[in-house]
């Protein structure tokens, strides 16, 4: 469905005017108290609750047209909002609001020589953008996030799950009005077009950040066309190394942990790699267990020479970030050869090594580039609850500003604060 | 001069070489002792006292180039190296050696309820990509703090510093191959053309993190063409406020410092907003000094009430960074008229209030989004070594990762090492 020039133009002049509101609302906002900040959190929970019967019934809109627009079962699952989620995303707001609060946080405080007083603490970055796809329970949880750290956001969700987002950032708006509050402290874009997503991309000066989460083809689309700086949260393609000290049952449960408990999500082991000295010893049992999982196997022809039922893998499954229960295990020569492995085909996101040589894991987890390092547990655990942040906007992707789980600090930034007393520079 | 297409199909073979050359240089190096590290710098300032006559002919041929392409005389100046730059060079390599190591700083460290011991340690980025212009001295500074920081450094100054580059690069390489270290980790990209800037800006997965600094035409280009994350040094659009309670002594010093001290650079002042209940008091004393150090001066009608010399500044003036000895005056009602001119205008770069009065400043400092706000004292102070940092990139525009001075600190990311037992997530 392609739009008129008219329909174009008046996408691009509301995600404009939009944008402005937003600013204009956090330059106003951006003192608001924490215990104000967290009555907004609380309201919205009453609220979200009082709306309840509106918040499934929209959501069951978007999963007809899901339904008839032929997505599939794994994202109608994502879109669909039950009892459980509902509850988990009133919780989530409880936690958030609990948390404490990360702004004016003194990171520094030096006198310099000359005498100027110098302060530097934490405030919140601005204006975020947040793209994302599916779940709607993200429009809640990052419009919470966001408020908590002092921010203005402005959420694009997914046209499949725009019903869902539309009234549930509407108790947003809703809350923000009855507190007497400006409206433009959480927006929600009210196009279900990517053009939207493409103008929103170009407010620079206005919008500070852009968080995108999603497939590939979003992340794609966002870093290809944003004049903003982005924090991506791309994929995870995440390996074990089981090394030939390792304890044979702390590998075996990891990896298996590391593959099934979860496998679509970022932190979920995509590849094995197992030292050649113990493969003969440990892969029939290993093997086993993952098949007890319903896992698939594929293997390098060193795996199969062990096992020839395992599926051949290719070079292509080395860089293939499955989601599901897949597993692709190579045998390797060395501990170098298992880094190198990581470094040629890894996304730097969670790597881990089961070994009880101790020096071996020090080598790993200083060569090994990755946002978090393992040794002896599962990757899964790279996340912002399990780290113990209290909240998660998500895993970002990047080296710089947010790496791994960003969490409320994480949605600061910092100002420098400089007291004289008539001091001129020489 | 256009490049034919095998020239363009050369150019960017080469830079996609030396970028998966610098990364393997990174990954085989990111484990360099401190003592190493600095024992590159010293071997670097030892080989450019040797190298110096060198250095000052090739300095030469880039000047007379630069004269006969009619370059401007400020851009000459800046592309002139003397022998008080050299000597500069020389002593900044002594003090970045001598600085503490920025990595493996413990930033946290924790142990969850379910036993897991997590810490969070500095690590260098990886690979940066600096495109910078003219003033040769930010081939050795942005190398020397690329090494210090772990990092490998890909450099692409401008086409008219080229020949002052080449071979203040080459001490490095040179440095590095005495020390049989990969030369991978200092390049200066071998081409003046903008294709390989272009080029460079694609190598995601192998360079992470590029650093632009120089003029606006430079910023816009990387911006519009990076696929990998930008810390950019953006222009300084910097303002002082006086107050009507301020003190007008210190107002005129700073005033004047932040005019004249040093014009051509990002933390001058280039607006002078003053209160209106002082301005009839103030102005002319204030304008007496600026015009003793021969500051063109452009006021509003206010401002021109009280002194009709003044040229008229018009709305594009408030917008402008002059760079030069030329001022902006507005007269404004209150403090709030001030904060909004400044959110309005300004670049959220270094923003100063001239008060005696402490609320008055704390609402100054709170309301203004700047990297530094100054309560009397000079924008001038905003600079890594002013703010204790002993090495300075340069000063940041961003508000992520990097906010003002970015110094070793900066040119870090972090990682997640967590130790378990056999852990797994429930």
């Amino acid at each position: 469905m392609s739009l008129s020039h008219a329909q174009e133009f008046e996408i691009q002049e509301r995600i404009k005017d939009l944008c402005f509101a937003a600013r204009e609302a956090w330059f106003s906002l951006s003192n608001l108290p924490a215990d104000k900040r967290n009555e907004i959190l609380t309201c919205v929970a009453k609220k979200l609750e009082q709306e309840k019967q509106v918040i499934f019934a929209a959501n069951q809109v978007d999963l007809e047209q899901g339904t008839k627009d032929g997505l599939s079962n794994a994202l109608l699952d994502r879109l669909a909002l039950n009892e459980k989620g509902f509850q988990g995303i009133l919780e989530s707001l409880k936690q958030i609001a609990a948390l404490p609060d990360p702004l004016g946080i003194l990171l520094e405080n030096t006198t310099r020589p000359n005498g100027l007083q110098i302060t530097k603490i934490t405030v919140p970055i601005g204006v975020i953008g947040i793209v994302y796809e599916s779940r709607p329970n993200v429009t809640v949880e990052a419009a919470a996030i966001s408020i908590k750290s002092g921010n203005a956001v402005i959420l694009k969700g997914g046209k499949e799950a725009f019903h869902s987002n539309t009234v549930l950032a509407n108790c947003f708006t809703e809350v923000l009005d009855e507190l007497k509050l400006p409206k433009g402290f959480v927006t929600l874009v009210p196009f279900k077009d990517r053009l939207a997503t493409l103008e929103l991309l170009k407010q620079t000066g206005k919008v500070d950040l852009i968080i995108p989460r999603g497939g590939s083809g979003l992340i794609e689309f966002v870093l290809e066309n944003s004049r903003i700086p982005v924090i991506k949260h791309d994929k995870g393609l995440c390996h074990v190394f089981i090394d030939e000290e390792a304890d044979f049952k702390k590998a075996i449960v990891i990896s298996v942990n590391a593959k099934v408990s979860r496998p679509s999500v970022c932190n979920a082991m995509e590849t094995l790699l197992v030292h050649d000295e113990i493969s003969q010893a440990l892969l029939p049992a290993l093997i086993g267990a993952l098949r007890k999982e319903n896992v698939r196997l594929k293997g390098c022809e060193k795996c199969r020479a062990i096992d020839p039922s395992l599926e051949v893998a290719t070079e292509e499954d080395w860089g293939t970030e499955y989601l599901d229960k897949i597993l692709s295990i190579r045998i390797v020569n060395t501990l170098q050869e298992a880094i190198a492995h990581i470094e040629k085909y890894g996304s730097r996101h969670s790597d881990a090594i089961i070994t009880e040589n101790k020096k071996t894991a020090a080598k790993f987890i200083q060569q090994v580039d990755s946002s978090a390092v393992f040794v002896n547990a599962s990757t899964r655990f790279n996340d912002g609850f399990e780290f113990g942040l209290g909240a998660e906007m998500g895993i970002s992707t990047e080296k710089i500003h947010a790496r791994g789980p960003m969490g409320l600090r994480e949605m600061t930034t910092y100002k420098y604060i400089v007291l004289g007393n008539g001091h001129v520079r020489v």
